[in-house]
C-alpha cells in the first residue's frame, strides 16, 4: 500500500497490541492482517494476545488464522499473553485490566529494545483498566509516561495521496481550561516535535504546519480574544526563527478549505473538538492516530471497541489496515534516515 | 431549484442587500440573478445597493444587467440607496459605512412591514461601519437588535438532498468564555427556536435535533468536564418534555460521520470552533447562513467581503445563488404554513 522508502534487508517488525479482549481488537488485527503479505511485504507482524481468544476470533470472522501464523508460516507470529479470566465478546471484566496493559508492556519493551521497528495499538477500554485499580488515562499518556518522554503530540490523520494531517496543541482537557493551558513554550514544542517526526518518519524534507487560532475567527484582532497576539503569534515567531514553517494563526472555520489544506502537510489545531469533527468526518472512518515526539513509532485506530459489534465481523477494519500502513511507512522512512 | 412547497399566487418579495461597496456584494448578486427566471419563476427581487455600482459591476463581470433589471423587465428592480462616496473595488472606505447600514435598514423595514418575504444579505465589512463610528458586532447582532429579538440562533447549512446543517449555542464568544456562557435556559430556548424554524420555515414536520457535548468525548461522564451532567443533559431532559425532539450529548468527533447525520436535521454544537470547521469543509464553499428565531427570514452567504476578488468576476457565486435558494424556499413553506 505505501511505497518503500528505500530497500532494506531484514524485514520491518511490527507490534500489534490486540487490546480490549471483549472488543473488536482481536478480529480487527486477524482481519487486517490476512492481507499481511500483499500489503506489507517488506514487515513481519508480532501480535500481542492470547493465543487462544484470537484463535477464536479468527474463527467467528472466517480467518484461517492456523494458515497465517502457525508453524512454518513467518510473516505473522503470536506472542501470547494470558488472559486473566476467559473473554466474553461485548462483556467487560475488570479481571482482564491487567492482561490489556501486559499487552503494551511488552511492546513498549520491545521497542526500546530494539526487538519492534514500530507497534501498533488496537482500542481499550479505559474503565476496565482504571475497575481494575491502575490509574490510566489513555494509551498517548502511558507511552508517554513508560517511554520518559516529557512533552507527545497526538495527531490524527487520513491516508492516501494527500493526506489529511491534524495535531493538536492541548488533548483531553475540560474546554474551560484550554486557553490557560496554552503557552509559548507548550507550543513552541509541539511544532518542533511535528517538525522533526514529519521530516524523520514521514520522509517530508520540509514540512508545511498551518496552526489555527484559538478563538472564533481567530480572535479578530483581538476583538473575540487575545491568545492569538499574546501566546500564538509569538510561539510562531520563535518556531519561525529556528527554521519550522509554521503559519497562521488562521481561522479555523475556513482553514480546512481545499485551497489552504493542498498548502500544508499538518495543521495543528489548539484543542480537541477544534481539529477532529472536521478529521474525522473527512477520513471516514479510516482516521488513524500517530504519538509523536516517542522515542518508538506508535500508530493506532481512530475508534473505540465498538463492544456491540465484537464477535459478529461486522466491524470495519479499514482503520487498523491504515494504522498499520502508516507504522509501516514511518519505519521505513525511519531506517531510511 | 427548490421544490414549491405549495402553489401561490402572489410572486414572492426577496430583498438582497448589496453590503460592502468594495467587495464581492454587487457582482455576486448581479450573478446570482442572471439565473433568476429558471432558478425561482414564483419570486422577484428587490437589489438594494447604489444603481450605478451595480451597473458597473454587471458590466465588468460581463451580466446584460439593463436587460434583467431595467424598465419592462419586472422580475428584478433595483431599489436605488447612493453610496456615500464613489467605491473602488478592493478599496474599503469608512465614507460608506453608513450606506453598508443604509441598505439593512431599509430590507428590515421593508420585511417588518410585509413588502418582503424574506431578505438575503451579501457580505460586509465590520471595519467600515466601526471606522464611520458606529458600534457594530455583526450582521446577525444588528438584526436581532433591530427586530427586538431578544434571542437568535446563528444556523448554517449546506443545500442539496440531505443537508448538513449546524446550529451554535454561541457564537462569537472568545474560547475562555464559552463554558460559562451556556446555561440550560439559553440552551432549551435555542432548541426551541430551531424546533419552531424547521417546522415552519423549513417544512420539517417532526425535526431531529442532535446535540454535542461541549467538553472532548461529551465529558467522558464528568472526567473532562461537567457541563454535560450539569446544564446540556437537564436542558435536553427540558427541551423533550416540551416536545422537541433533541438528543444527545454526543462526542462531537464523533457525531459528524454519515451514520449519525442521516438520522439528524439539524446538528447543534455547543460554540463556533466545534461546528464550523465540519460543516464549511463539508459545504464546500456552498454554505449558507441563516439567522433562527427572526420575526423575519433573513439568510446570508458564509464567506467574507473578498476584496482581492472584488471587480475581477473570479468570485464563486455559489454561497450566495444557495442563499437566495433557502430564502425563497423558507418562504414558500411560511407561506403555505
Amino acid at each position: 500500500m505505501t511505497s518503500a522508502a528505500q530497500p532494506s534487508h531484514a524485514p520491518l517488525q511490527i507490534a500489534i497490541t490486540t487490546g480490549e479482549p471483549a472488543g473488536v481488537g482481536p478480529e480487527l488485527t486477524v482481519q487486517a492482517l490476512a492481507g499481511a503479505a500483499a500489503h506489507w511485504p517488506d514487515a513481519q507482524f508480532t501480535v500481542l494476545g492470547d493465543a487462544a481468544l484470537l484463535a477464536a476470533r479468527a474463527q467467528a470472522v472466517g480467518v484461517d488464522w492456523a494458515a497465517l501464523s502457525g508453524p512454518g508460516h513467518n510473516r505473522v507470529r503470536v506472542q501470547h499473553e494470558p488472559l486473566g479470566v476467559p473473554s466474553q465478546a461485548g462483556k467487560l471484566d475488570a479481571a482482564n485490566g491487567r492482561y490489556v496493559l501486559n499487552l503494551l508492556d511488552s511492546a513498549i519493551d520491545g521497542a526500546l529494545a530494539g526487538q519492534f521497528d514500530g507497534i501498533v495499538t488496537a482500542p481499550l477500554q479505559k474503565s476496565t483498566i482504571n475497575d481494575a485499580g491502575v490509574p490510566f488515562t489513555g494509551h498517548t499518556e502511558y507511552l508517554a509516561e513508560r517511554t520518559h518522554t516529557p512533552h507527545v503530540v497526538m495527531m490524527l490523520a487520513g491516508t492516501g495521496q494527500r493526506p489529511l494531517r491534524v495535531a493538536l496543541a492541548t488533548t483531553h482537557l475540560p474546554l474551560k481550561d484550554v486557553a490557560a493551558a496554552l503557552t509559548i513554550g507548550s507550543i513552541v514544542e509541539t511544532l518542533r516535535i511535528i517538525d522533526h517526526d514529519l521530516r524523520h518518519h514521514f520522509g517530508l524534507p520540509a514540512p508545511r504546519i498551518l496552526v489555527t487560532g484559538l478563538n472564533p475567527h481567530a480572535g479578530e484582532n483581538g476583538y473575540l480574544g487575545h491568545e492569538e497576539i499574546d501566546v500564538i503569534a509569538p510561539a510562531l515567531q520563535q518556531a519561525n526563527g529556528a527554521g519550522i514553517d509554521a503559519r497562521g494563526p488562521y481561522p479555523a472555520d475556513t482553514l480546512f478549505q481545499p485551497r489552504y489544506l493542498t498548502e500544508a502537510d499538518c495543521v495543528l489545531a489548539m484543542f480537541h473538538d477544534q481539529g477532529l469533527p472536521v478529521l474525522k468526518y473527512a477520513t471516514f472512518g479510516e482516521g488513524i492516530n500517530v504519538t509523536l515526539g516517542l522515542p518508538i513509532i506508535r500508530t493506532s485506530v481512530d475508534h473505540g471497541t465498538a463492544l456491540d459489534l465484537a464477535g459478529t465481523g461486522r466491524a470495519d477494519a479499514g482503520s487498523l489496515i491504515a494504522a498499520i500502513d502508516t507504522a509501516v511507512s514511518m519505519a521505513r522512512h525511519r531506517r531510511a534516515a
